[in-house]
């Protein structure tokens, strides 16, 4: 594949900046990789395992000569480190970003940047529950997607060069509005990312049933709300936090819905049960139509109670 | 390993019973295993897959000479499958059923066996999301737990006895009073299937975000939700009404803290996020090391936003 930018700076180097770099070395995508990450143990650990070509001590060496500039950092700190770079970077620079919201990271990054700077947010849609920069794998982006939100007249050819990018490093892109990306990453992500955690948090808590109990028996259908229960608690603080609106209108329907199964169950009224499960069948044949996941059996996973 | 049962009937043919017959077979634990569904079209899939030694018409038929009895249907008729054979059992034999709620189950079925005849209640935790006479493989059980529920005065022997088969099988077992397993169920198994099932259903509802969106975009977490909102709606229609009270005993500590959650989001309290966040990972963790699942990174589930 040819290569895209001469050069790219990662900043923040966790689960996502480290899959980019291999994903980019995997592809021969990018000339020379730059980064940086706050943590002086996070950039010996860089170093050590031969993540980026240069690992800088200083942010602004990181980004100086960068054609793109990628923020890999919690949502809630993107508007500081976006002031923090703006002196240093280059006329005809791209900035993107790889965090869950984009409304709030839009409104908090772009007053930054220097006119001549392209911003092109951005959101692969693919992750782990392990983070730091030793969780990073090439194949992580492989048939997910990304989600491109530019800017308002920003460059297009910006925003194609960024999509050939991620593209080449194996995803599907897609481009969106900040404010319908936020909602469907609420449905899809951030409410069932809440839920899970607050299960996994009763279960923690009851007094009745011991955790070595709700550990030895999670294959019975717990098991999948802990993985995703697992992830990085300053990352989804931030999510939480940044799409406060869409997140809550979400949990506000959900909690309705809960509701109405719970005077369902509690009144015997088995076809509103039946009716209702029958229904949400349907979405995970298209899921697994859309190639989304496999049909395999998991083993000893969900379906049994 | 040596022969456990000389004659076993599998009364139902779905995922359990089909999985049961396999890994039988697989152990050599049984001489020979009749099988008896209520569909007639169930009972020829049977038949054409070669499920079963003998695929019966008439339950009774199935039943009449077996050594031990395998409920493998509903929950919600258990009772009236247990009436219907209890003519037929054999003296000395013993019943057991697969059902994921055991007091019901107990003083549903109970009542209808004729002494001498053993009745120990079992609870495999091991499923998909696939239903029916197909969907079964020996596998299933493997390093598995099945919860076995004696009746009290039942007979050691016999209770040993189908310990060893479910052990043939695969599966550890462990034994557990009735009351304690469905609330421990509640929490591991029925409360996060009906909280999945409600997030699926509320994905489903939504106008602005539509169906082919959720689905494009699920591998963002919402698919770990999916694949337990799958499963076969006759059978947990039939386990939220039989367990009623532990179930919604659940939901309504779940509620209080997803409530508590909510309203942390809602004032920006971050510091209740990050330390309810940071305790759930302690979980999984737990999960992983008792071997109830792998640490191999999940590619595209869950994780990242």
């Amino acid at each position: 594949m040819a290569q895209i930018y001469d050069r790219v700076a990662l900043i923040g180097l966790g689960l996502i900046a480290s899959s980019m770099f291999w994903a980019m070395k995997r592809g021969g995508l990018a000339g020379e990789v730059t980064g940086f990450a706050r943590s002086a143990e996070t950039r010996q650990t860089a170093r050590d395992i031969g993540l980026c070509d240069v690992v800088c001590d200083d942010i602004l060496d990181a980004v100086r000569d960068a054609d793109l500039v990628v923020l890999c950092v919690p949502v809630g700190v993107m508007g500081a480190v976006a002031a923090q770079i703006a002196p240093a970077l280059k006329q005809g620079a791209t900035v993107t970003d790889v965090g869950s919201v984009k409304r709030d990271v839009i409104d908090s990054v772009a007053p930054h940047l220097p006119e001549g700077v392209h911003f092109v947010a951005g959101h692969p849609l693919a992750g782990t529950e392990h983070s730091g920069p030793t969780s990073g794998f090439a194949e992580l982006f492989d048939n997910r997607w990304c989600l491109l939100v530019p800017a308002e007249g920003s460059d297009p050819a910006a925003t194609a060069q960024l999509r050939h990018l991620w593209e080449g490093m194996g995803s599907k892109v897609e481009e969106m509005d900040a404010d319908h990306h936020d909602l469907v990453l609420a449905v899809t992500s951030h409410a069932p990312h809440l839920i899970a955690y607050t299960m996994v948090g009763v279960a923690d808590d009851l007094r009745r049933v011991t955790d070595s109990e709700v550990i030895q028996y999670s294959a019975a259908g717990f098991r999948d709300f802990t993985r995703i229960a697992a992830s990085d608690p300053t990352m989804w603080r931030d999510v939480f936090l940044s799409n406060k609106d869409a997140t809550l209108e979400i949990l506000g329907r959900f909690t309705e819905e809960l509701f109405a199964l719970q005077r369902a169950i509690r009144q015997g009224d088995g076809d509103h049960l039946h009716a209702y499960f029958t229904r949400t069948r349907a979405i995970r044949r298209g899921i697994i139509e859309a190639g989304q996941d496999t049909d395999a059996p998991d083993f000893g996973r969900g379906g049994k109670a």
